[in-house]
């Protein structure tokens, strides 16, 4: 367990557009921070930057709301509520979240950002062409902003990863008392998209964050849709 | 907005007892880290030893699970969900988690932990100790580990704050593109628990860490009770 780290926005990213080579623009900003890039940095990308390199947007009439309404259905696999305007959706990747993660800021207008198609995928690319142009080996977390059920605010989330356990599980571990410990699993990449939102803010055009001082024991295969997204079956409240 | 952050966890604090002055103990033991403690920082402090030293400890037979669930319930004012030995718990502070907040782990043997009784009150008396003996003026976080409906894993949360708006409204700003943003309401109590979370991990005996870097602007008086706990007349999951 590492005690100390430091979090940074990446600042020298400009306006991101469909078919951009987002790894080449994240290591041509990052290297040219003060701290650089190093082996065993976690890059935090936030979802929008990474739908425009996708070409994950769609055209919506900005006078009509019905529009959007239509591109949030289309993304929605089961409403589990609605309130007003207000869809809480399930995603075809099984997020739950408002609108189907669909998002109308930060996008020009006239045009809609979906979530990427599979961002555990997007996440690998983005780890593979840091180290392509970097020479680093770091891990990367693309995130989102999530409402909660019974709490007030948003928080940001993982929605992808790649090269970190999105679960540390201290199973077997004892506490101080020698005891077996009762909470065992911790959702570390969302607390890590968590801490990047920190330093990126909303309506700042900082999309990504470095997050260094993870321990070592962190780094790992592993998938937000195969580790953090609960089945259904496990489920107490759908 | 502030671009960069430090994050630490405090050490050399020992066991907390029933009432120990957990402000100095805090005090000493941070100001004999190499970054000291300064205006502005904000201290995490988690649950379990703020429950120690207001004596939140209840005697339970450590041979019968019965006498935990005993207390489970006694804590629980409505159960919203039950599956074997677990309640989804409303506490009368109106959090809603696993077996209301009751802990067995970090705790002597035959003893349970229950959360504090007002915990933005024990923020509170945190931040005016640290002022006291410190000298400094810091907000303070009192942060628990909950789970979340729909993504497995938990993080910390927090439970009390003091000296730091709970909710950073972004309501009237603009995006890049001038639009207003739709997300609007950012629970950074929460994002800073889950980062001090980062560095004190589960089994550590680290119950205190200190973030560095935070913008002034955020530091404000305001409580989680009041603006992070949902109400149930605004909860579509309840």
């Amino acid at each position: 367990m590492n005690t100390r780290l430091s979090v940074w926005a990446v600042s020298g990213i400009g306006e991101v557009r469909p078919g951009d080579d987002l790894a080449g623009i994240i290591a041509t900003a990052a290297l040219a921070e003060p701290e650089c890039l190093a082996d065993g940095d976690v890059v935090v990308v936030t979802q929008k930057v990474v739908s425009k390199a996708e070409n994950r947007l769609v055209a919506v009439d900005p006078d009509d709301p019905r529009d959007h309404k239509r591109v949030v259905e289309a993304e929605t696999v089961r409403a589990l509520r609605r309130r007003g305007d207000l869809v809480i959706s399930e995603t075809r990747h099984g997020f739950i979240c408002a609108n189907a993660g669909v998002d109308l800021s930060n996008v020009e207008r006239g045009w809609a950002a979906l979530l990427p198609e599979d961002s555990d995928r997007s996440a690998r690319r983005i780890r593979d062409g840091l180290r392509a142009r970097a020479g680093v080996e770091v891990a990367v977390i693309v995130s989102d902003t999530f409402g909660r059920v019974w709490r007030r605010g948003l928080t940001d989330v993982a929605i992808g990863s790649a090269g970190i356990g999105p679960i540390l599980d201290h199973r077997g571990t004892r506490d101080t008392q020698g005891r077996e410990l009762q909470v065992t699993e911790v959702a570390v990449v969302d607390e890590l998209a968590a801490t990047a939102d920190l330093v990126l803010g909303k309506a700042t055009g900082l999309p990504v964050a470095v997050i260094r001082g993870i321990d070592p024991s962190w780094f790992r295969p592993g998938e937000v849709r195969r580790e953090i997204v609960r089945p259904a079956s496990e489920d107490l409240f759908r």
